[in-house]
């Protein structure tokens, strides 16, 4: 096997599939990336057995071939190339030899027989989504996966494609983002899935703004086609919460915020929220919202904003981050926060398809 | 105590006092800063009892008075708010009010009595040393302070005011840098003293590139003077080891590098230094320096860099994190290379008033 490629190339292909890789394997091999050099094309393949990538890099070869090297060396070695091209060459114990400029590395490779086979996606059923339409539905929603792997059915986003609509909902019991988007595809193919959050975070670094992904179901695997790239991941077996019961029905208020400067505000008065509580009160009266926290023996936090509101004065507390985080996420200048009273959740809405459930804390003071 | 500062200025002034505070200390004073106001200005304190520093900040004082605020706390406060007015109330229990456009903050402070007071350098010697000596002198030396904390007389640098030189020197015992510059100072006042790392550290932060510092030694305790800012700090006590002997003689061959490719080799083949060797080997022929690593069953790098040697053929391994330090910390085009045999230290010069002494390792393969 013998190949030249251009080491910004060979960066930026090995960068797109290098995050599946994990340092902490019992299984050395899955340490590596495979590399398969034809048809003008190196190919690079990770896998954790749960989540795999693959794409490929233009390449002049001179000899095809294939073998594994240790993913993360190789990234480090390319990364630190003082020329742009670079040869390598693998002989047949899997020795690859890196000669770029003055610089010449030797490493010790394994062979691509034991390297496991990405799935097989044949007879799966199809979907197609546009990229810039999933990338936005999995930034207003990644955020509010849950962390705690106990409630394993909520460590990845709920996939529905239903009646002509993509819904991505995560939740981790506190707090529930979904988005909801018209989508085409055969009514035969209604179904819904969990995908975990490593195949999320994955899915997020490869989509871009324009074109469509491909995606494949079969019964436990998902993989989505990104131009030259493709994701494979387990589906996570479970059955989602029902959280269509978790939104609340007709809200009495709704207050218009304006997203950065109510962002802001939270972050300052968030400084003084104790670590116990770890909230910060929303006061609102005629035309205006006070954001408040306190921390015994530390000091106190106020902040007025000025929004339009005539509603009723009503208080309620949030966690100051599951506050922050829609916020942070979202691009409009102007976002709803509706609410029925100070025990029940409130939802953040825009213009356009997304809410957000958050419970209150317990008002103190 | 009542005044108005810019955020812009009070943040400055914090940060520049803040490094010293420890948030895991035993004396809950030790965690705040000292605030005075008065004539014009707010002066800004903060000590862990070893090293102290204090600066001042312009303000409108409508209060004179003084206070103690958590310092961590209130750089998080001051560095988030909204607009650059910033005025602040102080009530005879310690607790500041802080109102800043739509924000407003309360903070409890601790009273300025139980502040320990800054030692006292009446009658002390006194030496002038340009701010860029001294700045250049630190930053040629200060990466070799030992952090082994048995050997607590290496934990700083070793400051020397004879013979009309102010002589810098910092070892752990594996390699040593040194830089000496002519200064003027009373034949009377000849000492040598150690400063303390974290003392080093700060000073690092004050020092610019013009104008002077004015230090000023008592028998355990050091003070600079940098424009508005004073540090002050405990010396420490011991007898710093008999650092001369360990500079080789004559050497026999002397080598021209250029830094940045030299540093840049170095940091390439080291990727492939085994983690138990962890050196990196330099075999010296006619016009080149070939630099080499290897990592049983990882792999091995080789690069080879033109340099004018018609030297004897010469090997020798180094660590090449020690290898880089100095290079990585010197500014000059070209850096020399004295050796004497593979067994032998190497010392690393400049054109100017600097030496560097590195131990070998041993020579495999």
């Amino acid at each position: 096997m013998k190949f030249t490629v251009s080491k910004e190339a060979l960066l930026d292909g090995l960068q797109k599939v290098q995050h599946v890789v994990s340092t902490r394997t019992t299984l050395p091999i899955l340490s590596n990336v495979l590399l398969v050099a034809e048809n003008g094309r190196l190919q690079l393949t990770t896998t954790d057995l749960d989540v795999g990538i693959t794409g490929s890099v233009e390449a002049q070869i001179s000899k095809d071939g294939a073998t594994t090297l240790p993913a993360k060396r190789l990234v480090n070695i390319i990364r630190e190339l003082p020329a742009s091209e670079v040869e390598i060459t693998v002989d047949a114990k899997n020795v690859a030899s890196i000669q770029c400029g003055p610089s010449f590395f030797k490493i010790i490779g394994l062979g691509q027989d034991d390297f496991p086979p990405l799935p097989d996606f044949e007879g799966a059923k199809e979907y197609r989504i546009p990229q810039q339409l999933l990338r936005d539905g999995l930034k207003k929603t990644a955020y509010a996966i849950s962390t705690d792997e106990t409630r394993y059915v909520l460590n990845g986003i709920y996939t529905s494609f239903r009646e002509g609509k993509l819904t991505l909902v995560a939740t981790d019991g506190r707090r529930l983002a979904m988005v909801e988007n018209d989508l085409d595809f055969p009514a035969s193919q209604e179904v819904d899935v969990i995908v975990p959050t490593k195949a999320v975070q994955e899915l997020q670094r490869l989509l871009g703004n324009d074109g469509e992904v491909l995606v494949r179901l079969s019964d436990s695997q998902i993989s989505f086609a990104i131009g030259d790239h493709l994701l494979v991941s387990k589906l996570i077996e479970g059955n989602y919460p029902n959280y269509r019961q978790v939104i609340p029905g007709d809200s009495s208020e709704r207050v218009e915020l304006p997203r950065e400067a109510m962002l802001e505000t939270v972050r300052r008065v968030s400084l003084l929220s104790s670590d116990k509580s770890n909230s910060v009160k929303l006061v609102f009266s005629a035309n205006k919202v006070e954001v408040t926290a306190n921390s015994p023996d530390v000091g106190e936090a106020r902040e007025t904003l000025e929004v339009p509101y005539d509603g009723k004065d009503l208080q309620i507390a949030f966690n100051p981050e599951f506050l922050k985080a829609p916020l942070q996420n979202l691009d409009e200048e102007t976002v709803y926060l509706d609410l029925i009273d100070e025990m029940s959740p409130g939802v953040v809405r825009i213009d356009g398809s997304f809410l957000y459930v958050i419970m209150p804390m317990r008002v103190t003071g």
